[in-house]
């Protein structure tokens, strides 16, 4: 009896599928052009979708696009004869597998902590994988893996990370070919809201990701100024900002982002005196996201009881503490914050609703989850909102002594609330790329981000095509 | 074979092993004396093997002391008929299951996060656990197996946590007994120096963990006030304090300890109107500490690369970030932390040498770290020193709707540098309930703190022997 069970279960795994007519007319197109898979269809998948349909029927490969929610995926796909939608949860392993060992190459738009078991498939199956995201340690630990396999692990070719790299590599290499040596290093980058739809006190809008700024920051800012190095702590990092002008721009805020100093060895800048990145903010915003910051809305670790049935005039007195002020909620905020009562911040914080006796709507929320919810409410692009990115480089280096600096700047804008310019900054170089690994023009194996001419020259050229173009000026 | 084996390996286990000599006198006493197990000697655990041990000749139990440092063990023991040290890596599950096994009470003072796995051993071998620590929500929830073994689980009775619960609910019920209702209760507690040892601008010295004095606050603090939840995060902690009178010593700064809340129930306080506790500090101490706050020096979340070749100067320097100011470091930390250059926070940081060309003595420590090790040198209590601890409570109540105010108090002083009032009031009240306990004459079963009349009555009781006497006041 042991024994037969045994074989009656291999045999069943071994038993071909009876695929019906449609699944047989897929499965041959599976066999003869190039496949790519997307995992995830969501809406920061929209252009790359657009894009790599396009390119799919000029250059004959075929689309799968993965997602929970078929429906979704199917809305993506849109007919294409180039494309399908198909139903996975990305957690179940054995789907997983399934597909990914139907395809030459896997985009993963999956949350980042979920990279690395599509990563681990994909070395066991023999796959190239792209994704927009950070590489983790553990991805990057592959690397070695991935090479031997000659394998094409691609991370962080979105816009930030991703053009960021790419852009600055461009102008480090060239000013190195002129046997230019780097001594500062600065970038900006920032989601913003185009000046003509900026009709709001915090000049802000949301064009990606809530949560990720109003969580941001949080840690310790790290960069090199003049070989030595520096830390910002949160509780500072939004009061000490620097002001950028940006051509035809005018001045902008920018504060710390981050560990500036994983860019050193990135960008093989060993020797550079400066390196800093930062996020760019209209002026006025860091005073004022530092009231918030102050207060404690940003707070992620614990849960404000019974939330719910608060108002936010509620919440906002329950952070004043211990009452040692008189007057108002509105004016003890003002002296806990040390700003004065009728100052540009605290009519930013009441244009929130902050003291107002609105009910708050999320059940036994982080002060970071109310706050994000409200300003989704505030800070929603609207339909016929125009976003706007702002990325600058500027470079000093010297060439036979003699001191030079050069800005590089990229200014675009959105045309509406979903045809974003965020979403295409994203979307667009992870496509490219994808479109030149599976046509076979690029091949940069192992574990790796855009910092190789290889890469970068073709993907920026083809991105010049839809209006992204840097602008240099030596200054 | 097989089978062979397996019987060779079980006889092995239960044969008898040969004790010698000496051990087997140990045996008969382990036999027919009640046992005492004490896991750790360190510092912390001095004043209570020294009660301990007293007690045991008079009440004839007996005292096995262990560490991974039997020499340490063995002098904390200093050949007592009673006792006996012995060696134990209390990270090594059988070695530590074979020793509880011979107990009937243990007493752990392994770090909190070592007491789940030795209460795991008690409930599986039906032995009494007592620890100083907070309870985990882990070791919480041992309560139905511990109280369905009848075995008393007692935690949180030293200092604070500790002798705060027994002398609290000690008048929380007699306030009860008289019909009174408690509408308020204020609890500040801290380990200080005593006036005549006062030497320093800060006013302080470390008569405890200095590692819980650098991270004290980080997260929210939360009370009630006036029925209503109260958070102050961090980073506005040590600014909102309050100025509390201890009569006879003046008045002090407070600031808010902790979740409040996590009192409420712990007491039976179910409709009191304002909870709130609180750490003690000398005036000018809060204003300082939130210096050290504000510039990034009690941040434990990531290293300063290469500490070890900077100079404090440097450190200073660092955290100093965008060079927005000119003028020396100290000039310019002044300005970023927004106090006056001749201040007395100013003259604080400088006390410590902070902005002296003093090499940092750790390897790529944390600035928590950095400040601790400056702060362990600078802030040692001197053999001639004497600390002092100051414990207060604040009742509200109303008896037939008549209001009435009173404070309970205690001041107490140690003798020199290691004979402190800090280690006294730690060890006292656990050597006392453990030898209530291994004579029965308590059995509170469950996990518990001390709150029942059963326990503090007994244990205020024997304090007020070594001279722990709350002074109360209606005022």
């Amino acid at each position: 009896m042991k024994g037969r069970k045994v074989i009656s279960w291999f045999s069943c795994q071994i038993s071909p599928p009876q695929p019906d007519k449609a699944l047989s007319e897929l499965f041959q197109k599976l066999n003869t052009m190039k496949n790519l898979l997307i995992i995830g269809a969501g809406r920061s998948a929209t252009v790359l979708i657009t894009y790599i349909l396009e390119q799919a029927a000029l250059h004959n490969f075929f689309v799968t696009i993965a997602d929970a929610d078929i429906a979704l995926a199917q809305k993506k796909v849109d007919g294409h004869p180039n494309g399908r939608a198909i139903w996975l949860d990305a957690s179940k392993h054995n789907d997983r597998r399934d597909i990914i060992q139907r395809h030459d190459v896997v985009v993963s738009l999956l949350p980042p902590q979920m990279h690395l078991e599509v990563a681990q498939d994909c070395i066991v199956l023999g796959k190239h994988m792209v994704t927009a995201s950070y590489v983790s340690k553990q991805v990057f630990r592959l690397g070695d893996e991935a090479r031997q396999r000659a394998l094409v692990f691609m991370n962080e070719i979105g816009l930030d990370p991703g053009i960021d790299h790419m852009s600055a590599m461009q102008r480090i290499h060239q000013i190195r070919a002129k046997g230019g040596k780097i001594t500062a290093f600065y970038s900006y980058t920032g989601g913003l809201v185009a000046p003509e739809s900026d009709d709001n006190p915090w000049h802000y809008k949301f064009s990606w990701n809530p949560r990720n700024v109003v969580l941001a920051g949080q840690g310790t800012a790290q960069f090199l100024e003049n070989g030595k190095l520096k830390y910002i702590p949160y509780r500072r990092l939004f009061r000490q900002y620097n002001l950028v002008d940006i051509p035809g721009m005018g001045e902008w805020e920018v504060y710390a982002n981050r560990d500036s100093m994983l860019y050193r060895d990135a960008y093989g800048l060993k020797n550079i005196k400066t390196l800093f990145r930062g996020t760019i903010r209209h002026k006025g915003f860091c005073d004022a996201w530092n009231a918030l910051v102050r207060i404690g809305l940003t707070d992620a670790t614990f849960p404000i009881v019974d939330s719910e049935k608060l108002t936010y005039h509620d919440l906002m007195e329950a952070f004043l503490g211990i009452s040692q002020h008189t007057g108002s909620v509105k004016d003890r905020i003002a002296k806990v914050i040390e700003v004065e009562p009728d100052s540009e911040v605290m009519k930013n914080l009441e244009w929130l609703g902050l003291f107002s006796k609105r009910r708050i709507k999320v059940k036994d929320a982080t002060p970071s989850l109310i706050l994000e919810n409200l300003l989704l409410e505030k800070w929603a692009l609207q339909p016929k909102d125009k976003d706007m990115v702002i990325m600058q480089h500027v470079f000093e280096y010297e060439i036979n002594k003699k001191k030079h600096k050069t800005t590089s700047t990229l200014v675009m804008k959105g045309n509406n609330g979903t045809d974003t310019a965020m979403s295409r900054l994203v979307g667009l170089p992870l496509g490219i790329f994808v479109k030149l690994l599976i046509t076979g023009q690029v091949s940069p194996t192992g574990v790796n981000i855009p910092t190789m001419p290889e890469v970068y020259e073709p993907v920026m050229k083809e991105l010049e095509d839809y209006g992204v173009k840097f602008v240099d000026i030596d200054v």
